[in-house]
C-alpha cells in the first residue's frame, strides 16, 4: 500500500497501516487536500491486501479538530450550490471509502476529536480513547445541521437515537467516560498506553482470518437496511463463501492438532 | 403559533412553546379530544416559525397516565373495525405530527409517564426526567400489543432491541435510573429543577441555527430505513442546502471576528 | 406441542415449554441433527397454541458450546458449495423459525454460550444470565466471518454497532457484566436462581394477553427495516386488530370491576 502521501501521515508496518492527520500544532485540521487524499487512499486500500488493519490514530495529543475554519469554512461560504455539493459529496465519499475499504479500521482517539474528526472516528469499526478524549459533532455551532457525512444514520446505531439526537442538536462535547458508557468507545486507556493498545488489537485482528474479516465488514454495511429474513439469507450466502476458504480448513486442522491456527487470508 | 387550545395547556414564551396535558388531579390522561387537538397543533407547527423548540412538560408532578380508561378504552371496546382503525390512525398521526413538526421537542418527565404518555416521551427528540419518573409501555396490561404508535420501531432504536422487548412484553415500569442508563433519558434532574433544566436546553437549541435544526430532525427520520450509502448521499444534499443559509455565513463571520454568532434562522 | 424429540431436551408444563440442548458433558454442542430438529420444532410452534412462552435454558451449568467441531466443522471442510449453502441456510432457518414462532422466547444463560449457542441467545426475545455466563461470537476463531445466522443484523441492534463490531471481529468473550451493561442480558441472577427467575418471567408473560404478545413479536420483526411512517401505519393496523380481541374487553371489564384480568388468548 502506498505511503507516499502529502496531506496526512501514513506508515505501514507488519500488515498494519498507521494513519494520522498532520499539523499537530493546530490539532490536526482537515483540509480540501487531506479529505481528497484520504478518500483516494482508502479507495485504493480496497484493492490492496498487504494491509490487513488500519489504525487511525492521534497526533500530538489530539485526534482532529475537523474541517479547518480558514481553509475550508471560509471558502465554503463563497461557493455556489454546484461547488458546495461537490464538497459535501467528497466528504461523504471519504466515509464511504472507509466503510468499503474491506479492512477493519480502529480509531485511537486522544484529546480533541470534533467535526469531521468525530465523523472519521464514528466511521471506523472500533474506537479506543483516552480519558482526555473530547468528541463533539459540533456542526450546529458553525450554523450547519447534524446530518453531516452520515452522522444521522450512523451515530444513532452506535449510541442510541436519544443520545445521538442530543449530541447532534446541541453540538456539545461527549466526554470519554460518556463515550465508553454509551458504546461509542470500546474502551478507555491511559494516553501513554493508547498506541500500544490499538496496536495490540490491530495485531490480533490482523492475524486473521482476513478474508472473513472483510466479509464481516461487508455484511455489517450490507445488512444496514435489509429486512431480517433477507439479512439471514445474505449471511447464509456470505458464510458459505467463507467456508470454502483455506483459512476455515486451517482452523479446523489446527484444532484437531491442538495447535494455534495460522491464517493466510484466502 | 396559536395557544387557544381547549384540551391541553399551551403557552409560548420567547420562541419556546410549553405544552402539557391537563387534568393533573387524574395524572393527565389523554382523551379523544386531546389526541386530536395535539395532532392538529403539531401539524400546524410545521408551518410556523415563531416557535423554535417545544417543551412537552409534566403537570402537577406527573407527565401523563395515557389513554383514559373510561373516556377512551371503554368506548373502544364497543367500536367496529372501521372506527378502531380511525382511532389507532389518529394516535399514530400524533406521533407522525411530532416527528414532522420541524422543531426539536424536549420531553420533561416527572412522575407517571405511561401508555400513550410514554409514547409521547418516546416520540420526542430528547428526554429529561426526575428520579421519580416511572415510564411504562403498559399496553399489554390492557390486553393490547406493544406495537402502539410506533413503539416496536422507535423504542428499540433508543434503548436497544432486548430491553425494548422486555418492556413491551411485560408492560413493566422502567425506573428513571434505568431510563438514564439505557439512553431513554438524556439525564436526570431533581423535580424542583426539571423546568429550569428543560428551559435551559430549549433556550440553547432555540438560539439556533434553527433551519439547520429542522434539517437535522428531518434527516434523523428520513434516514431511518435508508441504506448506508444512500444516507450519506442524502446528507451531502441536505448539508449543501444548509451551507447556503445566512446562518452558516454568520457563524463564519462571528468566528473570524472572535464573537458569538447570532443566528437568524435563514 | 410435541415433546418427543431426539436431539435436544423438551418438556411442556403449564403453557411453558422448557428447551435445552443435550450432552451437558460436552457443554451442549449443536449437531446437524439438533439444528434440524430445533428448526422443525420452532416451525411447528407457530401453529400450536398450547405453548405460550418458551424458555431456552442451560443444562449442566452451560448454555451451549455451539457447532460441534468434530460433528459439524470437520464435515463442512469437505463439502462443496451446494452442500455448504444447504447447511448455512438450515442454521439461518433455525433463527427464522425462532423469530417467526409467534411466542416470546426467553434465553436463560449459564456458563458457556458460544458460536451458534450465542446466536440462539441473540435470536431470543429476552435474555437472563448468571454472573458466570461467557458469551462469544467466536466464528472468527474458526476461520469464519462474524456474519453468521443474522449476527451482523441483530447483534448491533441489541448492544450497538461499535460493541457488536468488536465482538464479531475479535471473537472475544463478552462477560456477563458487560452483557447486562450493554443490554444483551435483561438482568443477571445467581446460578441457583436462574431457572426460577426465568420461570417467573415466563409465567408472567404466559398469563397473556397471548394473541397480543404474538402481535408484538410479529411487529418487532416486521418493522425491522420499515420507514418510520410506514411502521406507524403498520402498528395502527396491528393494534386495531388486537382491539377486537376478547382479551381487550376482558381487561377493560376487569378494570371496571377492580379485578385482575384473566386473559384467554383470543
Amino acid at each position: 500500500m502506498r505511503t507516499d502521501v502529502q496531506h496526512f501521515r501514513c506508515r505501514v508496518n507488519a500488515d498494519i497501516a498507521h494513519v494520522t492527520l498532520d499539523r499537530p500544532e493546530r490539532k490536526n485540521p482537515l483540509t480540501f487536500d487531506s479529505y481528497a487524499e484520504l478518500r483516494d487512499w482508502f479507495r485504493d486500500l480496497a484493492y490492496d491486501d498487504t494491509v490487513k488493519v488500519v489504525i487511525f490514530g492521534s497526533n500530538g495529543g489530539n485526534f482532529s479538530s475537523g474541517g479547518d475554519v480558514h481553509d475550508i469554512i471560509g471558502p465554503l461560504t463563497r461557493m455556489n450550490m454546484k461547488e458546495l455539493l461537490a464538497f459535501t459529496r467528497m466528504t461523504g465519499d471519504l466515509v464511504k471509502a472507509i466503510l468499503n475499504c474491506g479492512k477493519p479500521v480502529i480509531a485511537a482517539v486522544d484529546g480533541i476529536c470534533v467535526g469531521a474528526g468525530a465523523i472519521i472516528a464514528m466511521a471506523s469499526d472500533m474506537r479506543l480513547a483516552t480519558p482526555e478524549a473530547k468528541t463533539a459533532f459540533l456542526f450546529t455551532r458553525v450554523g450547519l445541521a447534524g446530518c453531516d457525512m452520515g452522522a444521522c444514520a450512523i451515530l444513532p446505531r452506535i449510541i442510541g437515537q436519544g443520545r445521538a439526537a442530543e449530541l447532534l442538536y446541541s453540538g456539545r462535547s461527549m466526554s470519554a467516560e460518556e463515550g465508553e458508557r454509551w458504546g461509542f468507545f470500546n474502551r478507555l486507556v491511559e494516553a501513554g498506553a493508547l498506541e500500544d493498545e490499538a496496536l495490540q488489537l490491530a495485531q490480533q485482528i490482523a492475524a486473521g482470518p482476513n478474508f472473513a474479516h472483510m466479509m464481516t465488514k461487508t455484511m455489517l454495511m450490507q445488512e444496514w437496511s435489509m429486512g431480517l429474513e433477507q439479512a439471514i439469507e445474505a449471511e447464509a450466502q456470505a458464510q458459505a463463501i467463507c467456508m470454502q476458504t483455506g483459512d476455515f480448513t486451517r482452523a479446523y486442522e489446527a484444532f484437531v492438532a491442538k495447535e494455534r491456527p495460522v491464517f493466510e487470508g484466502d
